[in-house]
């Protein structure tokens, strides 16, 4: 593991461009023994190339055995010890659908529920009301209004929804209101410092016009709150790498970590297509010098099971990939922030398939294509995702020689 | 990253004989695509049969994307972690010309500079005169004496040169006299600590001294003072792993830095060649149990950006190999302390290819030839440099198990 310390000391601020390219849940399985993963089996003349002429390995995301959620498994691949570094559930749930979490900033997750006359819950989440069901709760929530600070709702998924408290002198170490059991009612938001009570009597508030306006909404007619969380603070691209970052990504939950880092998030369209992407990275080449490109439907198939739809997906980011190429960047680097095998329809832990394409630098290694077989015996080894952006930095000539 | 206490704990005071041969700077890149490395060019078949019989590998000098100086990849090489053992710049100049630095003494940088009549600097660097000039100044300062301190200064080269204090109740923590800046005075020396007043008393002596004897020997007529430093108090390889160890190097740097992890320098000739150096390991040969042994000239032509003259040393080295292999080591281990592939004119951070032969335990692999691309499957892995000590000792039959 790279010392994070380190690295900041030795970052230049001069060198070359990097493209540290990320196809969601990249790394994959076989469907039928001795078959290819979906990359293998994927039609790929861009990426073989360029895995043929550079570097290849596997990538560790947190550590071996570890199947990690996009946000640990991001702050991995952007040199963030993902164990050291936790991005509070409540951040990433906001971030997750696009609010935006400034410092100062409260975010938490929230569940509507169900109880009954005596306020005991009867169901922690709601009957599993629809996503539609769940927006209308929220619009009514929309309308509760704290004294001195702004509050925002928005619908998730199901029955779960984010909410945010933005205002002065707010704090987030305040416990979950989810009792974890029925037959109980919730509990009553609590600081778990001395600096939290002001805000926990604030969501106490909110909580109670909220069991009002739910009131006779059944089966969603309360809500427990969770995962309070805030900016994590997180040390900057700029400060730390000495690099001007641009985030190109289609959904919001990316966007949000790599703000967290310091990126700047270059506009996009929801129903961007990979080439789209690459076209905005293209857009914006001469203000920056470290572009983040996040391509998602790898991931999405693959947590579908449809091993045929992720290899489709894989061949539209490499017919994309001449845009890249002929920005001529001095390093591109083309990985996944872990693993999605159509088979496992989940995250998984199997260390993912990389390419380091640096043509000053990088050591010619034998693989012939982009593969997970042809990585293994790769120049770069299996390797801590965290090294990445310490290789990444190097092959740009952005760090100093450490010691004499 | 092996557990510096643990080892010392298991390491036992018998067993076999270890050769560390060390070629500076031995990884490189191929100069034209799908070509060779230096080492991969290199004729080298005592090299290739040792990689068939032995085990190859890829070692990490500090971590990945990490070019290190060489006072911190040997200080890895040598199994001490390369961040936590810092040696001072001070020491590391004086040992690198070849002055001894003992417990208690303080070594410091020194660079002559301008000052104009106000004593103000106008050229840090006094115009970098000429190594010579710079020798002529450092005669006149080694006239200044100081009361119960013996005073060693040497010229290095161009405007740089070495000063070492020796005596009773020194203290090396001083920040620099250097202000980094033009059209301001040197810095007085002060101390950072109460326990280095009475050296920085000295030290500002010793100064004021220097600027009347430097006075009209315009353009070095000041100097200042950085890298403070005393010895790092390193544990020493007799302690640690119960090894009686030499070292065979011609440089003078490499010298000092095995001195200061306690190895016995066995005296040799500044234009000794590999094979003078290897007849010396035989000649201490039944003194002791380890023997690091250090090539300089793979580093110094990788840093000339001649490829072919660097493939030229690799194979003076294999010429002379019998030598060491005639002498029965039970572990000979041949690596490099980091790469410097003559196309990227310097030391980088690319692993570097390293090959351990150890006839009763070594774990043959698929490696043909040593070379970086054979080394990339081998049976060590991709290792950080530390581990390589405790492999030497258990291949050498040193280590005892760790728990029942």
């Amino acid at each position: 593991m790279a010392n994070f310390e380190l690295i900041s000391r030795l970052a230049q601020d001069k060198g070359g461009k990097i493209i540290l390219l990320v196809m969601d849940g990249l790394g994959g399985l076989p469907r039928i023994p001795d078959g290819p993963t979906e990359l293998e089996a994927a039609y790929t003349p861009h990426m073989d190339l360029l895995a043929r002429e550079g570097s290849t390995g596997l990538s560790i995301p947190v550590s071996r055995g570890i199947a990690p959620g996009s946000g640990p498994a991001h702050l991995a691949l952007f040199g963030y010890d993902p164990i050291q570094y936790e991005i509070g559930r409540g951040v990433l749930e906001a971030t997750g659908i696009g609010i935006e979490v400034n410092p100062g900033d409260v975010a938490i997750r929230g569940n509507f529920c169900t109880v009954d006359a005596n306020g005991l819950i009867t169901d922690r989440r709601a009957g599993r009301i629809s996503t539609e069901e769940g927006a209308k709760r929220v619009a009514l929530l929309k309308q509760i209004k704290l004294p001195g600070v702004e509050t925002i709702v928005e619908a998730v998924q199901d029955y779960r929804f984010a909410l945010l408290l933005r205002g002065p002198g707010l704090n987030g170490d305040i416990a979950d209101t989810d009792p974890q059991l029925t037959g109980v009612p919730p509990l009553p938001a609590k600081a778990r410092s001395p600096e939290a009570e002001a805000t926990a009597a604030l969501v106490n508030q909110w909580i109670a016009e909220a069991a009002e306006v739910l009131k006779g909404h059944e089966p969603a007619n309360m809500l427990t709150l969770r995962g309070f969380a805030m900016d994590p603070n997180l040390p900057k691209y700029r400060d730390v790498y000495k690099l001007r970052a641009a985030c190109v990504a289609v959904y919001p939950m990316y966007k949000g970590v790599a703000r967290l880092v310091g990126m700047d998030v270059i506009a996009t369209d929801p129903h961007d297509t990979p080439q789209d992407e690459f076209n905005h990275v293209a857009r914006v080449w001469n203000d920056y010098d470290f572009f983040f490109c996040h391509i998602k439907y790898t991931d999405s198939r693959g947590e579908d099971g449809d091993f045929d739809a992720k290899v489709k997906v894989i061949e539209s980011v490499d017919a994309a990939l001449p845009t890249l190429i002929n920005l001529k960047p001095d390093v591109l680097i083309i990985t996944g922030d872990h693993s999605t095998p159509a088979t496992y329809k989940a995250h998984s832990w199997h260390p993912v398939p990389t390419l380091l394409w640096a043509p000053k630098t990088h050591m010619p290694d034998r693989a012939q294509v982009f593969g997970e077989r042809e990585c293994m015996a790769g120049a770069l080894g299996q390797f801590p995702a965290t090294d990445l952006m310490p290789l990444a930095l190097a092959h740009a000539g952005r760090l100093a020689k450490y010691g004499a």
